[in-house]
This record gives structure tokens, C-alpha cells and sequence, in this order.
């Protein structure tokens, strides 16, 4: 796996070795969310990704840097559900097993997503003392190798190829949005874009009851994400000793935004879009109905991160 | 309007003339539904059409072949909801007015779809014979054109080309399947496979609580539908002076199919694929949920119709 900071190069192989395994999801815009925002809105549909996010680039971009011995050893992370997901369709499509730790809180649509692809769950906690130190046995008993969420640089890599595919598709972005946990996805995205269209600015979508990548910025060091509040089940973990000095050098800003914007955001997602959406991928049109003037005129790229929302209890109702 | 039943001529006329105003809607695929049903689906996203459904093809092509007069004085119609959104937008970018005759039963999104799109809303009671008293007293008084929601050979041709654009994409379907309520889009559909694509086969999906199609071409002559048991808010209506005959010359077979499978069906589109379908669209992929085996190793078109579901209460709560 990666030891370094991704370059240029590293982002592009890392999309070279994982293309023929993840989508190449679509870019979706709509006319009336465009007419009410007053701005141009290009949704990369990472909902549509394998395994239901964006997880699965990385995921796949990890299992496929490993040597031949770790291969036979299998792989195990802890994860509130869709990197458990992703890694464990990831290490099925390379015969490889996948030990998983998740809190016993994480949403049920996730734990099943996670089983189905034949993930070997151990349940733990839902502080991070707990996952680590759970995990930190399961390591011992199987040998398998550690896939962080986003504290790994082929993680890293393989999240900054979603961007990528978007400035391939769409130029002159004036903003790219993405949310913001631990940091995996918008630090490889404020690589792609400092490599491949330096001039839009990357904006951090982060829930107001979540906000350490926001106090993180404002305090330049990593600030703990301590009893997080939000619909954003996603979105709880906290920046990274790797994901941190990206984000500091290259993203512009992080934006908070009220739960009750990010349900707004969805239903309208649903709505009109006809495409489902979870909390954690909806906040980032929250970031628009928060500041319309600000993005009013804009072309505005949002990373619709994940799809995997729970069907039987939906925010709004 | 279209004074015969539509030739190959007048689908490729009707597409080109509605090409700057509708979508080409995508075709997805899901390698997990595929693996379930041990076949090659091809879901044809109406759900992604302007209007939230394929009605937006019938209604442009209809608004676009009046004549300077009736475009004065505006177009009318009776629908529980999807073709009178959809002709109310058509009608809107035409800057006409378009009046409609809803049934108070209607589901709400329905209700606002068409309010949103500026049509003037009467209301009736649910039955046809309200509906048709109510229409008839609105075109007396507005002068307006009525615009059949599918007793209309411009409206079936306007459908035509979304089975059209099916086929163009996708070669050697041994079956296509469309739902079937009035019989406009599974009469268009027929067409365009007997012009495009003769050796695929049609068929036409319908709930078993409302059967009246199945029951017509059993029987050789129009079935009443009389008091329609479904979740299928949209295939309620019955076959036509002007679809039945098509229908009865070009479908093969009318499937009917349990609401509970049609539920699954829609569940498993929401979960698996992320997209937003309602019941009446997703009773094509119940078909396949039902005759397993009949379809095993088949590649089969779906036309996913429309994705106006109701978000306050979803059938599997």
C-alpha cells in the first residue's frame, strides 16, 4: 500500500488498477433544482457506485495493492458501514476474506449490506476506543491486514479517483463540494483537484452537530469528534494524522450545515431527482440551501457520496 | 392529431418532433438483480423523464400537433395524475394553458406535481363516469382541446418512441415489458417492437386487482375495470376503442401480478438499484418475480414508467 501522500501519478494508476472492478458512475442534473438554486448543480452519482458509495474506489484501490502474502491473510477494518461494505465486496471479488468491526448502533440497511457480501462481523461499541481496541484483536487472531477507512493513503487515492472522473466530465467547476468525516474522500478530492483543475475551489460539507473538521481548520490542529449529533450517520469519525495536512493545505473551506437542511436536501433529492440518496451524501446540497447567494450563478460539482439509506424510517417522516 | 393508428413514419416523426423537450432517459443494469433472476434486465428509467414519467413523450407529442386555433385556447384532460403533470408541463413550456380533471383520490405528490407545472385542477369523484361528466363541463366552458390520457393516436405515438430508444440501445431483447393501465403506452410499445424489433416479444404487466386488460384479450372485447384493487395508483384505467386493437394484434400475453410482488419489486429497485420508482413501474419487474424460471437466461427490456411515489408512506411500512 501507498506510504506517501498520493501524486498526480498515484491517483492515476490507482484509477488504472481499480477501473475494471468499480463504476464509472454517472453525473445527473436537473432542471428544477438548478432553477430554484439559481446555480448549475452537477450531481456525480456515487450512490450508483458499487456497494451502494464512494467506498468501494478505495476499497478496491487498497485490496489490490496488497502482496500475495497479505492476500492469503484477508483483510479487517472497523467501520459504521459503508467502508465495511465496500471492502468486503472488494476482498469477496478477490477471494479474499473480510473482517469487519462495526458498532452495534450502525444502521441495519449497512450491517446487511456488510454480511451480504460475506463479511465476517465482529460487533463493538460506538465510541472509537471500542472499535479500535476490538479491532485491534481481531488483527491479532487472523493475521489480516489493516484497511483504515481513510487514515491510508491507497484509501486515499483510490476516493481522489471520484474527482477525478468528475473534471474529466465537467470543466470549469467553480466549486466542488464533498462531506467531510474522517476525511478520506475530501482529501483525495482536493488532490484531484489541485492536480487536474486547480482553479476551483473545494469546499468540506460537515453536519453542525459533528464539526471537528470544522474547529480542526479554524484551530489548525485535529480537534476530537467527541458525542456527534446528527441524521448524518456517516459523517461522525474525526480527521486523520494522514488526512489532516491535505485537507489543511488544499480544501478552502468547510461548511457546516443543520440536519434539518440536509432532510430538506434529500427529500428534495428524492423528489425530484427520483435517485436515493442517504443523509450523508444529501448534505452537501444542504451546503447550496444554506448559502443560495453565495453559490448563486456558480457551477457547483457535489459528490453524492452514498445511497445507502435506511427504507424503513425515512428523516422526514 | 394523429388521425389513424400510428405507421413507423409517424413514431420516427413523433421522436423527432419531442426530441428537444424530453429526456433520453438512461438504461440501467444491476449485476446483483441479474444475479438474483438468473437473467439480462434492462430497466428503461422513465422515472428519470420530465413530469416524473414517460406520459411527458404522449402529452409533447399531442401539444405539439395542435393546430394555431386549439393552441389559443389551451388543451384539457382527465388523469389520476401522472399524464396530467405531464401534459400540464408540456403544455407550460408551450405557454398554453392545460385543465385538468383529477380524482379527489389522487395521490398528493400528483396533486402538486400538476399544481407545480400551473394547470388549472378540477376535481371529481374516482370513478370514470365523474371523471368524464367533470371534463366534459370544462371543455364547454374553456374551448379547450382534450387531450386523452390514451385513447389518442398522437399520445400512443408520443409513447411509441420510449420503447423507440429502448431498441436502439439494446439489441436482441427476447422480451419487453411495459405495464399496462388505458393501454397507451403498452399499445405504443407494441408498435415500435413490431417496426424496430420484430422478434422480441411484449408483454404487458397488470395487477391482479385490476385485470380488466387480461380479462379483455381473454375475452376478444374491451373488460370494464370495475372498482380496481391495487397499489398501482396508475393502472387503473381500462383498454380503449383506439389501444385495444393494437394491443390485441402486437402483445403477446398479459401477465397479472400480486401487489405483494409488485412491493418486493419496487423494494428491491429502491435498495438495489437507488432510484425511485412507484408500484405502477415497478410491476414490470414483479413479472419476473413471479415467473422466475420462464424468464431464466432471457435478456429482458423493463419500462420503468414513472417515479412519482409517495414519500410519505411507502407500501413496505
Amino acid at each position: 500500500m501507498l506510504t506517501h501522500e498520493p501524486t498526480k501519478q498515484d491517483i492515476i494508476e490507482a484509477h488504472k488498477r481499480i477501473k475494471h472492478l468499480i463504476y464509472f458512475t454517472p453525473i445527473f442534473s436537473s432542471r428544477t433544482l438548478n432553477s430554484i438554486f439559481e446555480c448549475k448543480i452537477f450531481f456525480k452519482c456515487e450512490n450508483f457506485q458499487r456497494s451502494g458509495s464512494f467506498k468501494f474506489r478505495g476499497a478496491c484501490n487498497a485490496v489490490l495493492s496488497l502482496n500475495k502474502g497479505e492476500w492469503r491473510k484477508g483483510v479487517a477494518t472497523h467501520s459504521s458501514g459503508n467502508h465495511a461494505a465496500a471492502l468486503a465486496l472488494a476482498a469477496k471479488l478477490k477471494n479474499m476474506n473480510a473482517y469487519v468491526v462495526m458498532p452495534k448502533t450502525a444502521p441495519q440497511i449497512k450491517k446487511t449490506a456488510a454480511e451480504s457480501y460475506g463479511a465476517k462481523i465482529t460487533y463493538c461499541d460506538a465510541t472509537i476506543q471500542s472499535r479500535e481496541e476490538t479491532l485491534a484483536q481481531v488483527v491479532v487472531d487472523t493475521g489480516a491486514a489493516f484497511v483504515h477507512p481513510y487514515d491510508n493513503y491507497s484509501i486515499i487515492a483510490g476516493q481522489a479517483t471520484c474527482a477525478r472522473e468528475i473534471l474529466e466530465e465537467i470543466t470549469d467547476l467553480d466549486f466542488l463540494i464533498a462531506p467531510v468525516s474522517g476525511g478520506g474522500l475530501i482529501s483525495g478530492t482536493s488532490l484531484s483537484v489541485k492536480y487536474f483543475a486547480p482553479r476551483t475551489r473545494i469546499i468540506g460539507a460537515e453536519p453542525k452537530g459533528a464539526d471537528d473538521a470544522y474547529r480542526s481548520m479554524k484551530e489548525g490542529s485535529i480537534q476530537p469528534s467527541e458525542n456527534p449529533q446528527t441524521i448524518c450517520d456517516g459523517l461522525q469519525a474525526q480527521l486523520s494524522r494522514r488526512t489532516f495536512p491535505i485537507i489543511q493545505t488544499n480544501v478552502s473551506e468547510i461548511i457546516t450545515v443543520d440536519d434539518t437542511s440536509t432532510i430538506t436536501a434529500m427529500r428534495m433529492i428524492w423528489e425530484r431527482m427520483k435517485i436515493i440518496v442517504e443523509p450523508s451524501a444529501a448534505i452537501t446540497l444542504g451546503t447550496i440551501i444554506e448559502n443560495k447567494r453565495r453559490f448563486k450563478g456558480k457551477r457547483i460539482g457535489l459528490i453524492l457520496s452514498g445511497g445507502n439509506a435506511d427504507l424503513e424510517k425515512l428523516p422526514w417522516q
